[in-house]
């Protein structure tokens, strides 16, 4: 198994890491310093065809929460993102990007508000633990941030929701999208929020008690067995079909928010301040250089992604695709580009070049791929 | 190749990844967010004997650098170390931890002073360029922080010497244990360190430009062919044996500098001011309440340390290793375990329990161990 990650206690295992091996897990990534499932399946495409037939439960544990909680929580919270938060309540998730003083993307996480003073990022794939840390010890803000022992279980597909009422009760059904509730598992209060990293609709039970991991992957999965429930991952085909960004593949500290559409999270009339606002009050100002788009490409089906593979147009590169699969639904190779301004209406016929050189013939897409 | 894990561009690849390859890798780790080559020679133990005997190459790009320059760089380096860099001087490299408001260890990267306002921390795995920004941005402070364009190629093993000398002339033989010097790569002026992950002897190329990767790569492989160089990679067996410890398996958050016998890095006198300066203060006063110690225990040779095994005193748990092998020098296995002071005595009966709850006699060694 995993024969090729070396393990060893840096690459973290999670609270269902041994529920995962027995279910036959047939590769891992690494996220956050810990082991992130991503086949079980005999293709990634069953798995997606289940994910969009079914419901799956995937160890999202990687999703590591940064806990700010003090006096100026909110005030630190709200420097580090575009997104106004002040209204924001208990019980609500927002998606807000981080960024840099440059505008550059340093995490896009999920934020759920706790309490006045206490709130949880919900992070992707970058240390935010140590920026948040760097930020409130360089302005001397009196905060305290930890990670919690907070292991997130998505259940996620069309069934999901009837799954999670026979093992909650119907008040799972009243929680809206992006909202949270609090629900018992086994004596111990447990968050779960209609979120997920699918457009399959769904919930993120963010367990808290390592030692309830095996107990709830087994809940989840006897209440699933009359849904046909499979254990699963974010999967590559779903994501990039619904348009969803992945920070380390898509964004980086050298793209900003308004490249992938984010505008209507950023607040840049000056009411909020926040880091990199300067940046992006300038890039909305002379517009975006660059926006990201779907490329739907020939077959057969593409290799791996792990080098950006240029975007052409004739003799010039207007973009690159950093992550891109075969679509068995729409029977053509898809992938997501951001693409300079003056090639990026939807319909341009473009090139994806192949590390060898090879070309295949596509045309640009609009997000989430229809 | 590389079956268990999945790869993306998030994963990133380094400017050696396709000569690795081409050498036959058999594993990766993922370190800070990029690929580190884990096994080349049919087992790590060939692996050991060859770098004990010979020469290696081994691609630790994985060791980013995170460049500080400025006006106020040498003042926030200062603040992130409980060790005095004012004496510094360019060609200097210094084992630098870094810590937080608490003392615990938040990396443990070299410090390279490039001039007196520029700075590289050569990192292990986790984002410090994040922490150093927050904190640059928190306090305001006049710096610039990027990750440069650098990949370091270490060549390690007692062969190193001569080989480098071959490939840079002489001059190689006059740099002194951890300090640098400049050498020439085809026509490019590259910074090489007496340095490296092993206690067998070497140098790390800090090669700046990745374009230059791949030439590198041949050219210390064909100097190297008469000197029996092989590829190679961090070696577990000797990296315990020699004592040398791993930021995410012995070193953590919770763990400070004074723990692992670091004092002499800790200036705790008052004369410099850092952060976790007072929590190491009291550390001090008090006296650590555990301290590293190497474990040596019966076999047969250990599975994978992935999950800490406790180290017990009869019913007691007094340590838990966190990363072990079998030696074959020693021809019994070793591991690494912070111990409880009340128990910490070289020599002292211990019992490592695995998993399953069995239990391997043992006791305590010195490190490195003999």
């Amino acid at each position: 198994m995993a024969d090729g990650l070396n393990m060893s206690r840096r690459i973290r295992r999670t609270p269902y890491t041994d529920r995962v091996e027995a279910a036959g897990v047939r590769g891992f990534s690494v996220v956050n310093h810990m082991l992130l499932p991503k086949a079980f399946q005999p293709s990634v495409e069953d798995d997606y065809w289940h994910l969009c037939d079914h419901v799956q439960m995937w160890d999202v544990s990687c999703q590591r929460q940064v806990e700010i909680e003090g006096p100026d929580a909110e005030q630190l919270v709200q420097w580090m993102t575009p997104r106004a938060i002040a209204k924001a309540k208990p019980g609500d998730c927002l998606y807000v990007p981080i960024t840099d003083t440059n505008g550059g993307i340093i995490n896009d996480p999920v934020l759920l508000k706790l309490t006045d003073d206490k709130f949880w990022l919900s992070i992707a794939d970058s240390d935010v633990l140590l920026y948040a840390k760097g930020l409130a010890i360089g302005a001397g803000l009196d905060v305290a941030i930890c990670e919690p022992d907070v292991s997130p279980l998505a259940v996620q597909g069309p069934k999901a929701e009837d799954l999670l009422a026979e093992l909650f009760g119907d008040g799972i059904r009243d929680v809206g999208f992006f909202k949270y509730g609090w629900f018992d598992f086994q004596g111990t209060p447990q968050l779960v929020a209609r979120s997920g990293y699918s457009r399959q609709g769904g919930f993120e039970i963010y367990l808290n008690g390592a030692r309830f991991g095996p107990a709830l992957w087994d809940a989840v999965w006897q209440a699933g067995e009359r849904h046909n429930i499979t254990p699963g991952c974010p999967n590559l085909i779903e994501r990039i079909e619904g348009g969803l960004f992945s920070y380390g593949n898509e964004m980086t500290r050298e793209t900003n928010p308004l490249e992938f559409g984010l505008g209507k999270f950023c607040t840049l009339d000056g009411s909020i301040d926040f880091i990199g606002r300067e940046a992006l009050q300038k890039v909305a100002r002379d517009g975006v250089a660059r926006e990201i788009r779907g490329v739907m490409f020939d077959g057969p089906a593409c290799p791996t992604c792990a080098i950006p593979w240029p975007v052409m147009v004739g003799a010039y590169q207007v973009g690159q695709i950093t992550s891109g699969i075969w679509s068995p639904r729409l029977q053509r190779n898809i992938g997501l580009s951001l693409i300079d301004r003056a090639h990026w209406d939807i319909g341009t016929p473009v090139e994806v070049q192949y590390h060898d050189g090879s070309r295949r013939a596509g045309a640009l897409s609009a997000l989430p791929f229809a």
